[in-house]
Parts: C-alpha cells; sequence; structure tokens
C-alpha cells in the first residue's frame, strides 16, 4: 500500500478495488453451500459471547442504562451493514472491552452532574459519537490509514497479546468472583449462603475448566486418529458451540436439594421488558444537553477516535496477514470512513458503537481458510478418482486436477497473479516422474495416494466472502430475541470460553512464540528448526531475539499496567501507536537493521513470502508424520507467523552466527540438509514422485557435506 | 523356563539362578547412587495410596477390625522380607482389592456366628491363611509355575486390563462419594449438610481432575521442551509424589467460612491408639476357634490360594517382560514358596497378608529401565567427550564408548548373553565411516553429537537391584508411623490417584492397543504401522485382530461383571486361568496358527525379539523427531508390547494380506520402505554416520521399488 496522503485518494483506490469484486464476494460465498455454517457458527460464538458478558459489565457499571440487549444490537446492526457495504468482510465488528471502559469512565463522569445525571447520559454519549465520527471521517478522508505499513509485527503482535491477556484476566476474575457475592442479587438468598457460595464456585471451575479444555482439544478434532473422518471433521468445526451446549447442559445436573441460582447464569433483562428500550430515542433528548457539554464531548471524542482508528485498522491488518495468501485487496481508508458512520448511527439511538475486533477478526480469516483448503481438496480429490478410473497417466492426472483447482477460482475482474504452487508443482513432478519413466503408465493409489498426497500440493488461500460475515452477524441479531435462551448459559461457561479465546489467539503469534522460545531449553532449541518457524530464529543472534522479546514484554506489561488506571486506562492504545516512532527512531540505534528487519519487518522492506506448497525439506520433514489436515491445523494455528526458508540467500550469509546460538553442533548439519531436501519421506517411498526425490538425494548428497 | 513336575526341582534352580546374582543385587543398588530415590518414591507413592486406600475400606467392611494401619503393616513386612531373601526384587508385594474382598466375605460370614463372631474373626483368618500356605507350599514345591509358560498374553493382558477397570471404577464411586453422606460420619456435622456437601463433591471433582491432568503430564516432563534438564529430569521422575503435595497444599487454600472436614480427607486411627495393636496376639485366640471352623477353613483358603498364585505369578511374569531384556533370572516357584510363609506370617498376627501386585511391579521395572538408561547415559556422555577432547577419531571414540559400557556391566557369575547392540552398531557405524573416508579425522560435537547421538546407541536394559523394592518397602512402614501426616491428605487426591494408575497401566498393553486399533479410523490406521508396533499389526488380517479382540473384550466383560456378584466375585482369577484351556484348545478352532501366534505368543513359541537399538527404519524415523529421551519415554510406554520388525522373516510372507486390510495403497510403499532403511534423518544429515546411511539408500534405492 502507498503512503499517500491525497485527499481521498485511500477511500477512492479501496472503493475500486473492492467493487471490482463484490459480485464474486457474494457468488463464492453462496457457492460455498452448507459448509460456511462452520465459520459462520465459530465466529458468531465468538463474537457473541464477549459481547454479551460486555453488555452484564456495562448494566452494572451504568446502573441499567445500557444492558446486552444494547451491545448485542450494535454489534449485529454494524456487523451486518459493514458485511454488506464494508470494505473488507473479513474484519468483524463488534462491541469492544475498550469501549465498555470509556462508557463506564463516561457514566462515572455524567452521573454526579446536576446538569446531566443518568437522564441525559446517552444524550450526551451520543454528542460524543458525533464528534468521534467526525474526527474519524477527517483520518479517513486525509489517508491517515496509510501510516498502516509502519504499524510493524511489534505493535499488531503486541497488541494481539495485550487483549489476549485482558481476556485471560477477565476469565480468571469471573471465575474468582463466582465464589463471592454478585452486587445486584438479594444478600438474603439461600444461593448466597457461605456454603452454597463456596459450592457454586467450585462448580464454576469444573465447569470453566471443563470448557476449556474440550474446546481446546476439539479444534484439533481432525487429526485425531480415532472416530470417523465425517464425525472428526464436524467436531472440528463445530466442537466449541457443542462443548457450550455440553457444558450448560451438564449445569444442569444436580437439581437435588441445590438451590435456584447455582450455577449463576448470565443475566440480561429481555428486550421487550420496560425500559430495555428507552435508548433508541435519545436523539429527542440531545438538544437538551447543555453547550459546555457538548463542547466538553470533543474530548472523550478523541480518546475513543484515536482508540477506534487503532483498533479497526489493526483488527484489520491481522486479519490479511500476507501467510493467507489474500487475493482481494484491502480497504483500511473506506472501511475507517464507514466506520465514522456507524458511529454517528449508534450514537444517535443510544448504543454504544462496534469497531474491528480482535482476535475475532484473525479468527474469522483462519477459520475461512480452512473451508477453502476443504473445499480444494473435494474437488481435486474427486477429480483425481475420476482421472483414475479412466486410466490417465500422471502427466494426465495432474492435468485435469490443475485445471479442476483453475476452475474453482472464479475469474474476477482484476488482476491476480498467477494460481501459484500446484502448477509448479505440477511440472516438477511430471519431470521426476518422467526421469523414473512412470510417465506412461496408468495411475492407481498405490503411487498417488489421493487422500495424502493432495494435501500436499495445496496452497493456503483463504474463501474470502462476505457471507459468512452477514450470517453471524444476523446471528447475534437473533440472540436479542433468543435472549431467554442465551440466559440458561451458566457464567463459569462464559469464563472458560474467555479463557479459550485468549489461547486460541496465541499460536502465531511471533511475539509468543519468541517468549517461548526464551524459555525454551537450550538444548531443545533445534527442535524449533525441525518445525515450522520463521526467518528470525535462524538469521538472528539468540541473544539479540532474548534482548528484543524483553523489550517488547515490558513494554506490554507497561500497558496492561496502564489499563488498571482509570481513565488514562483507556489511552493504552496511545503508547501502542508510541511504538512506531520507536521502532522508526529508537531501536535501530540499539538493533542491527538486518536483524530488526527480521524480528519485525515492515512491509514495504520484508522479502516476498514463499508458498506453502513448494516441496521445501522442513515442510516435508513435518509430512512424513502428521497427515494433511494436521498439516493444515499446524498451518493455520502454529504457523500463522511470517515463515521463510533456510535456503534464501540471505540466510546462508547469517547463518553461522545464529545457528552456532542455538546450537553449536548443529549448523554444518543443518546446512547439509539444505541440501538434501526430500531426504524424510519413507511414507512416501513407492510414488515416482518420491522416487524422483531420491533422485536428488543421491545427486546432491553424493559431493559431501559442505560442513565438514 | 523348562515345564517341569519334578518336586523342588523348579525352587532349586531358581534358588541357584539368584543366588549367584545375590551380591550383585546389592551392589549394582548401592551403586546407582542418589538417584535410586526416582523409582523407590515413584513405587513407593503407587504401593502406598491404594494400600491405604484399602485400609478404609477394610475398616469400613470390618466393623474397624481390620484398618490401614494393618495393610500397611502388612505390604511393609512382606516387603521388606521378600525384598531381603525373596527371588524376582523386581516384583512388587502388597495388600490387593482381592484380599480385601476375601476378608470382606470371610467377616460377613463370621459376624453373626455365634461361636465365632467379630472377636474370633482374625483367629479364623489366621486358620485360613495356615491352609493357604500350605496350598501355596504344595504349588511351589510341585512346580505349579511351570505353566506360567501358558499363561500367554491373552491372560496376562487382560488381568492388567482388568485391575485398571478396578482402580478406575474405584475412582469414579470415590469422587461420586464425595457428594454422599459417608457411613461413619456424625450426619448433624455442618459440613455434612446439603449444601456443604454439594461443594465438597464440586471441589473433590476439581482436586481429582486436577491430580490425574498434572500427574499425567508431569511423567513426560522429559519431553517437555521448556525449562532446564535438571528441572524437566526432576518433575518426569518425582512429579507424581509432588502433585499430590501441591493438591493437599491447594485443598487447603479455602479457609474462611469453610467447616472443618471439607475437603475430606484419609480416615485411619493412629498406630498407637487404643486398639489398633489388638491383633499382634491374635495367635494366643486360634485354639479358641472350633474344630469344624478350622476344618471348614480350607474352602476360602482354596480360593485364596488359587488368587495368589495366580496373582503372584502374574505380577512376577509382568514385571519381567522379554522386552525389558532382562539378564537376571526368574524366580517363579521359590518366590511361591515364600509367599507360603509370608502368608502364615501375617495369619498369625492377624494382618491381611500381601501378594505380588498390578500394575505397581510393571511399573518398578519400567522406572528402573529409566534409571538404567540414565546411567548409562552420562557414563557412556562423558567418556565420548573425554574421547574428543583427546581428537580420538571416530573408531577410538567408540572403542572408549564400549569398553566404558562394558566397565558398567558388572561382571555376573553367571553367563549372561554378550552386551547386545552398542557393538553392533559401533561396527557397522565405523565400516560406514571408513566407506567415507571419516575414519582417521579427529571426532568433533558435528559428527558425534554426544546429547543426541549416545540414546540411538543405547539398547534398553533395567537397573535390576534389591535396594529400590527394600526402600519402598520400608518407606511404606515409614507410613505406618506417619499416619497424622497421611491424614492431610484429601480423600479425593487419592480418587484422581487411582485413575492415574489405571492409565499408566495402559500403554505398552497389546490388548488395549488392539481395542484401541478397532476405534481408530482406517483412513488412520497407517500411523500405527509409522510407530513402534506389535508385529500382529503387520502379519494379521484386520478382521482377525477385530474378532480376536472383540471376543476378549467379551470375555473381560464377564470377568468384570463377575466381580460385581457376592461371594462368587473373587473367584474372577479363576475364570482367567481358564484361559490356559480355552487359548490351548478352543481358540485354534477359529483362528489360524500363524495368526494366533502372532496375536498371543506363548512365550516357547515366539521369535526371538530384536535389540531396541538396532539402527532398523522405522525406529530411526522416530529418532527424527524426537530426541533421545522421548525414545525412552516411548518405549516405556507406549511400546512395552512385543516389537518386532518388517524385515523378519517371517513378516514378508504374511504382509501382503493385512497391509492390505489396513491400507490398500500402502502395501508397496511400506515394502519399498523396508528396502530403503535411512531414508529419514535430515537432522543427522552431517554425520558421517548418515553419510553411510545415505549411501545405503543409493544402493537399495536404485534397483526400483519392489511394489511397483
Amino acid at each position: 500500500m502507498e503512503e499517500t496522503f491525497v485527499p481521498f485518494r485511500g477511500i477512492k483506490n479501496d472503493l475500486k478495488g473492492r467493487l471490482l469484486c463484490y459480485k464474486q464476494d457474494w457468488i463464492g460465498g453462496i457457492r460455498a453451500g452448507i459448509r460456511i455454517l462452520a465459520p459462520t457458527t465459530y465466529i458468531f460464538f465468538a463474537s457473541a459471547i464477549p459481547v454479551i458478558s460486555f453488555g452484564e459489565q456495562l448494566e452494572r457499571n451504568t446502573e441499567g442504562t445500557l444492558t446486552a440487549v444494547q451491545t448485542l444490537s450494535s454489534t449485529a446492526l454494524c456487523g451486518v451493514i459493514h458485511s454488506l457495504i464494508g470494505g473488507q468482510p473479513l474484519l468483524i465488528l463488534g462491541v469492544a472491552e475498550p469501549t465498555v471502559l470509556m462508557y463506564t469512565f463516561m457514566f462515572d463522569f455524567v452521573k454526579d452532574r446536576k446538569d446531566l445525571g443518568q437522564k441525559l447520559f446517552l444524550a450526551w454519549t451520543g454528542w460524543v459519537c458525533v464528534w468521534t465520527a467526525l474526527l474519524l471521517f477527517l483520518l479517513a478522508v486525509l489517508g491517515a490509514c496509510s501510516i498502516i505499513n509502519r504499524f510493524t509485527r511489534l505493535a499488531g503482535e503486541m497488541f494481539g497479546l495485550l487483549i489476549a491477556m485482558l481476556f485471560m484476566q477477565q476469565a480468571i476474575r469471573g471465575v474468582v468472583e463466582e465464589f463471592g457475592i454478585p452486587e445486584r442479587e438479594n444478600r438474603n438468598e439461600t444461593a448466597l449462603r457461605p456454603s452454597w457460595r463456596f459450592g457454586n464456585g467450585m462448580f464454576a471451575l469444573v465447569l470453566s475448566f471443563g470448557l476449556l479444555l474440550t474446546a481446546l482439544r476439539s479444534r484439533k478434532a481432525r487429526s485425531w486418529r480415532y472416530g470417523t473422518g465425517w464425525l472428526r471433521g464436524f467436531i472440528a468445526d463445530y466442537g466449541v458451540p457443542l462443548m457450550i451446549l455440553v457444558w450448560t447442559a451438564v449445569s444442569y445436573i444436580p437439581v437435588r436439594d441445590v438451590p435456584h441460582g447455582i450455577p449463576r447464569r448470565l443475566f440480561s433483562p429481555n428486550p421487550w421488558s420496560t425500559g430495555a428500550f428507552s435508548n433508541w430515542t435519545v436523539i429527542k433528548e440531545m438538544p437538551k444537553v447543555p453547550l459546555l457539554y457538548i463542547i466538553g464531548a470533543f474530548i472523550p471524542a478523541t480518546m475513543i477516535a484515536v482508540l477506534y482508528y487503532f483498533d479497526h485498522s489493526v483488527a484489520s491488518q491481522l486479519a490479511q496477514q500476507k501467510e493467507f495468501n489474500l487475493k482481494k485487496p484491502s480497504s483500511y481508508h473506506y472501511d475507517l470512513l464507514l466506520l465514522g458512520f456507524l458511529t454517528i448511527l449508534c450514537g444517535l439511538i443510544g448504543i454504544p458503537p462496534s469497531n474491528g475486533v480482535i482476535p475475532q477478526s484473525p479468527m474469522h480469516t483462519k477459520s475461512l481458510a480452512t473451508l477453502k483448503h476443504q473445499l480444494l481438496r473435494n474437488k481435486l480429490a474427486s477429480t483425481a478418482r475420476q482421472s483414475m478410473r479412466k486410466n490417465s497417466n500422471l502427466s494426465q492426472l495432474y492435468r485435469n486436477m490443475q485445471q479442476a483447482y483453475d476452475d474453482i477460482q472464479t475469474p474476477l475482474a482484476y488482476q491476480i497473479p498467477p494460481a501459484p504452487g500446484l502448477k509448479e508443482l505440477k511440472e516438477s513432478t511430471i519431470q521426476l516422474a518422467a526421469s523414473t519413466g512412470y510417465i506412461g503408465a496408468p495411475v492407481d493409489e498405490t503411487i498417488f495416494d489421493v487422500d495424502n498426497d493432495i494435501d500436499d500440493l495445496l496452497p493456503v488461500e483463504v474463501k474470502e466472502q462476505r457471507l459468512s460475515n452477514l450470517l453471524q452477524a444476523l446471528l447475534v441479531a437473533g440472540c436479542v430475541a433468543a435472549m431467554p435462551l442465551l440466559k440458561k448459559i451458566p457464567s463459569s461457561v462464559l469464563w472458560g470460553y474467555f479463557a479459550f479465546m485468549a489461547i486460541e489467539s496465541l499460536p502465531g503469534n511471533q511475539f509468543w512464540e519468541r517468549i517461548l522460545l526464551l524459555f525454551t531449553a537450550p538444548s531443545r532449541r533445534y527442535k524449533v528448526l525441525e518445525e515450522y518457524h520463521a526467518a528470525f530464529i535462524e538469521t538472528v543472534p539468540f541473544k539479540t531475539i532474548a534482548f528484543f522479546t524483553l523489550f517488547q514484554t515490558a513494554y506490554l506489561l507497561l500497558c496492561f499496567g496502564l489499563t488498571w488506571i482509570p481513565i488514562a486506562g483507556v489511552l493504552f492504545p496511545l503508547l501502542i501507536m508510541l511504538l512506531v516512532p520507536v521502532r522508526q527512531y529508537f531501536l535501530p540505534r540499539y538493533f542491527k537493521g538486518a536483524h530488526l528487519q527480521d524480528l519485525d519487518a515492515a512491509e514495504y522492506e520484508e522479502a516476498p513470502a514463499i508458498a506453502f506448497n513448494v516441496p521445501y525439506n522442513d515442510q516435508d520433514v513435518r509430512a512424513t508424520n502428521i497427515d494433511g489436515e494436521e498439516i493444515l491445523d499446524e498451518m493455520m494455528t502454529r504457523s500463522r507467523g511470517e515463515i521463510r526458508h533456510t535456503r534464501s540467500p540471505k540466510v546462508s550469509s547469517h547463518t553461522q552466527g545464529s545457528f552456532e546460538d542455538i546450537k553449536p553442533a548443529f549448523s554444518p548439519r543443518l546446512q547439509q540438509c539444505a541440501f538434501s531436501p526430500h531426504l524424510a519421506e519413507p511414507r512416501m517411498g513407492g510414488s515416482p514422485r518420491s522416487n524422483g526425490k531420491q533422485v536428488v538425494v543421491k545427486q546432491t548428497a553424493s559431493p559431501g557435506p559442505s560442513g565438514l
């Protein structure tokens, strides 16, 4: 993205790009068929559950003025509008924790003023929203999002980790509170006696840990060894909602002797109860706000604008990381403009506004990558089987598969890079097959193992469309009506879900992975090299990695500490934005440019990423022990990080130093390794492709190891 | 072991064999130094905790006549005597569940008889013990244990699984009872009100699952990626006792408002309290038992004798499975004789007798194998480093290591097979190194990676000695005195520990692994082949495996059902002994001889096992991704089963059929695989050894795949 500050240019470019693929956004979604429900429900729960919980929080903090009904309404309304006319449909909108904090502070400010009070609270926040929207318009028009390039991994990943910490904090606080007396309850209830509170707390521990552990397990169902493929796929796709159902059911098991109110369940008024909709007509009250306060509303508005500008852009950026190989263009400027309109809209009907949320947005992209993989896989597998039935030879087989692959790629009205990966592999493989004499023979399952070989051919692609976003927003809207059902979910299940979301957001975050690396025993560090790993692990000395990570951790803790300070707390995004100059002017004094680039590449500096399916050696090493679906799991979880390869020219120039940091004895071996890429494929021993690889081994291994 | 029924011959042979290594049994144990404490504490907890819980059970069932003090005393006394003068020191003795059941039935019989009553209960059981001992003497003298050869895997593994089920049943029942009112308590206590009972039950769930999950994790600590090697080793060795401490500490966290008695803790009288030692003088009461009852005592005595004969021999057999490569002889006959004496001794002092226990005995051997591995490893690593410092070449290095290895093998007074493995590998490796020109050069860490390469050289060996057994028995004796401390352990932690023991005993049980195989998705079955696996998976058609396993499962459920029937219940070992004729006469009608031999080889039929360290391909495949300590973990857990190899002549004759059952596409590939054994060693790329292997690849892979 070019860094342009010419007014309106960014918005115009965004609109142009997205309009070209708008039709395909819908067609693609509809063509995915019933399977679109997997990412939809996954994101719906990830979106709705925190929003409900934030609603409860707001209700306590605003003495009932705002409730889960309002937060859900905002999330649903903004979600529907954004999925229909927004730019980047991967972005998920919702009422986020910072918004809740802001509204709490504003309520505290308002409630003691005689000329405002609780009555005019929503009217005043209406004005705040108006100011916020104006600031957002300004930022969008002037192209402020251009500097998103300067938000390097440093800032984005730290923000991701901070959000994970806040979610985890909420989970822990929630479970601890289950042992105490909730504020709004009547203290004389049976369920609030010390004995029952103890039981309630322990039950909450059981339910929340039960949900957390089973949900984490269910996400990995695709690589389970037991059960049929259908069942495993179903559990992996719908495991999390399923587990919420299961643990809610479990919460109903103890009936005998156990009083009503144990375990505690969600609390929210039904949307049709009195007073729950007083907010909708707040626009009538807005003129009653004294002028001084209308002007004063500018102060919180700047904070919220900064917050939204940062939050919205980073959420969008994280949902579009380059490892996902997205084909459709980004839309930062236009989305910020639209966010301005949404903020005004929400302000005028008296509900808290929504913005792009983390970790839901990257979770959305991940789940759509899984979807696309399955669609591609099914299509190619049936093509391959058909070809085999016709006694095709290998070259025909690959030609047919390539064609099927191309067919799936709905033509777009704009230029996209040619279909990656599949083609390259096809040619190299056919060449190898030819050299070993299998080119003419009919292919059977012993040569091309449909179930396992196709996964190796597939690149990471994302089903980019609008349908899943629209559906999840509609489901959130349905929640408002389904409030009586939602209230059956125990709050402890919610806390378990918060912890689940925090943990789900960690893999792929390089900052997190570097923290883990610091705790990895030196003798085990080579293991990191055996897995997918980011380039910096090989190119940057361990001490530099450690120092960089410690600096980042200290900064993270500073931000986290700031969230605990009243009022000032909401300004933690400013502290993260401060990282831009810190990264640009301060860090280069202490770190070598090359190291800094590997640890935290700015987009324009970054080396081109390699396609996932190119058969480089370290990927094949993994392929020997896990099959395709697991590879996908791994890609989608462990290694969203920037992935580069040992053999890139840059690496070889740095290799020696960093390898020695990791493990002195390993350097020459790994170099050697890079020269014999396909050593590790026993499972493929019989296929011509692998035979070809053995030929490669012969050719490259013989000249002698370089490191000795 | 020859099948001889000449009186006394078995006992004489046993004594002769064990006496020759008796001195070494002690020297070896003492030389192991402080590390002997790891297996000692591990087995101590495995031994003491069930015994305490059985004591509690007995106390309820015998109205306080027998308590944990008596069961612990018996375990300690018999353990000490057996470790000092017993035959097989790997065998762990303890009061087992069947003994508890027997004593319960006998108490129920006695308490309503006017001429016996509770008062003469122990005197009568004294007579039962006398009869039992006489029967055991008879069995030992006549060489009944010779037919241990006919106890095939079928019987032994089913018994193992049955014990695991009984442990798990106890765990579940225990946790469920935490929600109810315990029998002996005063119903008016605060802690027994419904509200507190609910809390207590939930707390029990937290504590028991907490212990179970953390204990299971801690056992795998050696392969953790985080933490220093020392810490990981410590946690793997002492994790289970540590977790008992941790969760006991956790149980003390809730103090405020929570009444005494929550969570419930162990209940047992202190050994010095009144009445706790009335049993020791029971011999004085024995003449008072009416003659009719003295004769009648023969009936329960036969049951107990059959039970002990079976239990003791199978526990000993499972502790001496051939995969452990034990070097010292077995001692079934003599141990049974000694058990007779122990039974009389216990009977005369009024405590329930002990016998060989499962799963503690095989757990003991496993933990000693880990110990031996670490000792060998340390010694060889320091030798290798020393050699490198002296600039030795590879051949010198291996010579030095071989010498160090031989030094460690304390000379035994009897013939043992020559030190396996290390030597073979050394020669083949040196030969390969010579052919690639590295024979003369000084070795450094890039050629021989001390930390990782040594594990590949080491065979599985067991530190066979008496010290750990003696020490654990003494610790059990210490428990009697430490009763006030033991009482601080919450009973729910105990139930978690029961579940832990049940789960720990499963890996390596081929019956269990076949059950898992039945649930494995057909498309994932090839994964089993990629791991260590027993020969039958390759040689026996899947349908036959399934049918055999279903038969065995039905039989297991029958045995399990039998344990629920009062009185008759204790006879379940008879049902398992019935398996001997079933296996010999009934099963061959329905299964092919070759299949049956692979599924359930009788000892004399079994093909010679291969040493673990011979560098066959499937082991090396694993070695690429896990390092030595993990390999050990795997060996010690997953694959205690009989391991044979793809390349054995027998396999190739059967291969085709069974591979097709598992996965049609895989057959030729796997055969191919067997011809190119060392394809999968990228990590070793730089070492001359691996280079040699690549040479092998070149030579074998070129002729063309056999299956195509």
